[in-house]
């Protein structure tokens, strides 16, 4: 597939996934790009302010996790692995104020691959990675960091079996 | 203060503070409880479900952060200190699933102390503080937990001088 492709193949699949969680509608969030290593998500600041104006911390942190479930989701599908996937823990880092849209991307954590991912969970029907997400400030640097391991299952192909 | 009394406090004055973030209407956070050292706020799961029809991680992340973050403005408004308390980072585990309504405790950390945190505030004009914060299952256990670290800063009596 072409980046372009991708994209389109993201946007469709991924929309359908984020239309059935009512808060995602809330928080307006859209596909940003896809390239098949690093997605990114984004959404407007209005529906997103604290009560001081800027990011509310609870929409960067359900933002950066979707981005990092949305990125596994999507690389399962290519592999046309059918699996369900969990976010399993992860750590948050609030780094700076943000007054702008938000914008998140999520990719592998160093020392993980897709393809050792994917060897286990052909093995033994479940697999867990480390995916880092950030969302990046106007001016340079992140407002924030999450750390998420997510964990993948795979769907039985007979449920009756 | 009575505890029906601290409960009538904290309702009036964190409704305020909760109305002015839009993504806490669409959750449709409630006040459940405050005796004066838990905060517990609920939220009711239709609004906060993910695609699997349990509670979205994203609602659980923000319901847990915010009970944590209520708790230190309410400590600090009955201490009399202005201050503006920010989240620093937290860590997250999603332990199982929560097909129920949302609810979230919040209550100090082992080993802090709020008579140190307000000596902290008193002598330096900020400090922190972690705070320990969990979604129960109606079964018994706990849906997820969160570890988090706040910051609260001294406001300015004279932001002019």
């Amino acid at each position: 597939m072409t980046r372009a492709s991708k994209h389109t193949f993201a946007r469709t699949f991924l929309r359908k996934a984020l239309d059935e969680i009512p808060l995602t509608r809330a928080m307006q969030i859209v596909l940003r790009d896809y390239d098949g290593d690093r997605l990114s998500l984004s959404a407007p600041l209005a529906p997103n302010v604290n009560d001081k104006g800027c990011a509310f911390g609870g929409s960067l942190a359900s933002l950066l996790t979707l981005a990092g479930w949305g990125l596994v989701v999507l690389k399962l599908k290519a592999l046309d692995l059918d699996c369900d996937i969990y976010v399993q823990d992860s750590t948050i880092r609030y780094l700076a104020p943000l007054w702008t849209d938000l914008i998140a991307h999520a990719e592998l954590a160093g020392g993980e691959s897709w393809d050792a991912f994917a060897a286990t969970l052909g093995a033994r029907g479940r697999a867990r990675l480390r995916l880092t997400c950030r969302a990046p400030l106007a001016e340079g640097g992140d407002a924030c960091t999450l750390d998420a391991r997510f964990v993948a299952i795979m769907r039985k192909a007979d449920d009756a079996g």
